[in-house]
């Protein structure tokens, strides 16, 4: 398993009228933590994207128990539970507030894609090869 | 069954560097069409927060097949296939482009609330009343 | 002058914890209203980057009166004062609610750039031709 | 003069086609920079909501020198030049790239209004006190 932490500070942009973060803010709360998970690898999303490497989401599964609010840091906990397996690979995140208590839970599915031909293909070897000592 | 349908035109905000809309942008779209279709029946999602009643969203479900692009004049279904149970209500969303190709689609659950207790409620009556027809 | 009115709907997304339109999310509404203007001629937007033109925005000046409240069914304006000179085009926008109260103004100024070069350029002939009986 | 700094990373979430920060995105990161300014001072805008004032944004300008790109790590200056005189205060932005290449500037105008009144106010008195040795 690998696991990663981000932490975010709520905006008042991304609060609504019902005065918490708006249920669609938390995707790129979910986008952010993934960006610094790759980063702690010794790559980047942008690098990836360099490679010819494109990473469209496929499927998105948010689930909300508690609200954050304006100003809350948030702990954003993103898990890869498997190495990927060919083309898709599927994160687990985590939303906790300062106390501590699971505010959203996600599962984001993603496929490696070439750019130039939009085919499908598997993450870059240099990066699966930083990934598989977590998963021994 | 009860479906009604809203066209959103794709603003230049709503893409992303991948030249499409960001997956995160459909979860507007999707709300936008809930509050057409409440407006269907009659009644706003504003005169339910007067009424005291607040709809929180406590589960997302969004699946994609292929991308909006900037400008694409899309056409978001919104499906209730069953009258509210309880505190909860499951609305499904399609989006279309104008070649009517399937690009996402979704699935809401909210609960019904009391704003000022945080108590679960159902859904006001003279609302339920308006829906019933559209499941015998 | 060219005048060119849209009609906006305030999704709850673009609220914030004050109960009203958060102030940045009038950019997109501006933005919107900027690719309905450029649709009555006769062109998109889109039209304009397949030509190899990017219009990237250089300046932006709001001004706020009165909120905008959700579900608020807004009027958009945008004004053409003067026809592009070189690289240069400048939109006024004015935000009315449906009590006809002027909530925001705003203006914003763009460039015409050649987007493989990212050079200056001019606003393509053939928009400027449409434009032209709006300025004797 | 008070002066602090904030470090921001751009999302995938907030560039557009363009492969740039959308330019209505610099606006939260501006309100962000703001709020981490007076968490400086050993409070927070959330203390002032509760203190029963709001600051709601009357005006901005914004400047584009330059674009930011996805995953940059911005430096956002948030520039008090004078003391909040009466209801208003006007806030100077600078959003530099990790070259310290300056891409956009801000200005941004706020009123402190009592929320349950509706009524312009002026600034808190202990948060004034903080900031008064700054200005001498």
């Amino acid at each position: 398993m690998f696991t990663t932490e981000t932490q975010i500070r709520v905006r008042y942009a991304e609060t609504d009228q019902m005065g918490v973060v708006y249920h669609g803010n938390y995707i790129p709360y979910f986008e952010s933590s993934r960006a610094e998970a790759i980063r702690e690898l010794g790559y980047t999303y942008s690098d990836m994207e360099k490679m010819g490497i494109i990473m469209p989401v496929v499927d998105v599964h948010c689930h909300y128990l508690r609200p954050a609010k304006y100003d809350d840091l948030l702990t954003v906990k993103t898990i890869l539970k498997e190495l990927p397996i060919h083309h898709k690979i599927e994160f687990h995140h985590e939303v906790y507030n300062e106390a501590n208590e699971l505010l959203v839970t996600g599962k984001i599915i993603l496929y490696f894609m070439e750019a130039n031909r939009m085919k499908r293909t598997t993450m870059p070897l240099p990066i699966l090869e930083k990934l598989q000592p977590y998963f021994n």
